[in-house]
């Protein structure tokens, strides 16, 4: 029995869809967007900046890095730590699904744990997307889209020395514009059982 | 129903095994290295030179590629493109499962393929790859892995200008080590169906 489940997703194919039909289906908590707030209560960071910073990797991630000082920390190193120190928390109580948040990495070290990445063709994901944004033109969809990955690759890389959507860093990789999300849904139910 | 089920995989991680289970499961012709032996057959290409090229990249790919000429491709590329047609051929009849051979790319465009990456831990590959080659010393596997996966790589960025283990280029990715080679086979017996 999987205690953990981790999803990690491209933005608009389906990943967080997957994760609340797998929670429903296995009785587990869902965590998403409220880790955050979570993280904000427990460490004292105002929301706003918190939700600012959100997945974002600071934009002097180059240079300055060098000079980082561990006493002075940019506010998004410290998010970083306060939403692991979370996660973590999550993890050690189980029978959970996380979505996003590079969960796969931060609980990598436990037990039980089943760490999924959820990608999609950019077309399926535009047209998914349109449903969601009615009021979004198709260019501006592609070009969140576009943005969406990008961030999350960065923020990827940045934080957890791996790669967002290589294989190696998961233990299952579904492509929901061709097997679908309830196909993807009933293989998670299954392997975690 | 999926007629063409191709399997990518990385050394040691089972591919082949899967491919085979699967492909008696599923009442389909399974091929690898016989279709080298095949393409041999059908391009008059002899046999020793073209399993010393097998899955090589021109030793000379970087600079020399420039005067490549089109009538005067070295013997890898030959092969290439003759293992191409014979592998499309397959793909046309259907109801067929290719391990390796970049047969994902090679079928892209056929409707009712899965395309399929199979991966594991080095570890667990290297512990598997033991009980096949009982009289290899553990460092000459572990090079062995290295040096396969290296070329692997190599020869599926040279040809197909994909990325080998990046999950866009797949519709599952399914890690054996921790999923296991029989659950693997049975969630893509069921997604064939």
């Amino acid at each position: 029995m999987k205690k953990i489940i981790t999803i990690s997703r491209e933005f608009g194919a389906g990943g967080g869809e997957i994760g609340r039909k797998l929670a429903q289906a296995l009785k587990y908590n869902y965590y998403d967007k409220e880790i955050i707030l979570k993280t904000a209560k427990d460490s004292n960071v105002d929301v706003e900046s918190l939700l600012k910073w959100d997945e974002r990797v600071p934009m002097n991630f180059g240079f300055a890095q060098s000079l980082f000082d561990f006493y002075n920390k940019p506010l998004s190193e410290k998010l970083f730590e306060a939403q692991k120190q979370v996660i973590r928390k999550i993890g050690e109580k189980g029978n959970c699904v996380i979505v996003g948040r590079n969960a796969n990495t931060i609980l990598k070290e436990f037990d039980y744990g089943l760490h999924v990445f959820i990608y999609a063709d950019p077309c399926w994901r535009a047209e998914r997307m349109k449903d969601k944004m009615p009021d979004a033109t198709e260019a501006k969809i592609n070009e969140e889209i576009r943005a969406i990955d990008r961030t999350r690759k960065k923020y990827c890389s940045y934080y957890t020395n791996t790669e967002f959507g290589v294989a190696d860093y998961y233990d299952i990789c579904l492509n929901t514009s061709s097997l679908g999300i309830d196909a993807c849904v009933e293989i998670l139910e299954k392997l975690a059982k």
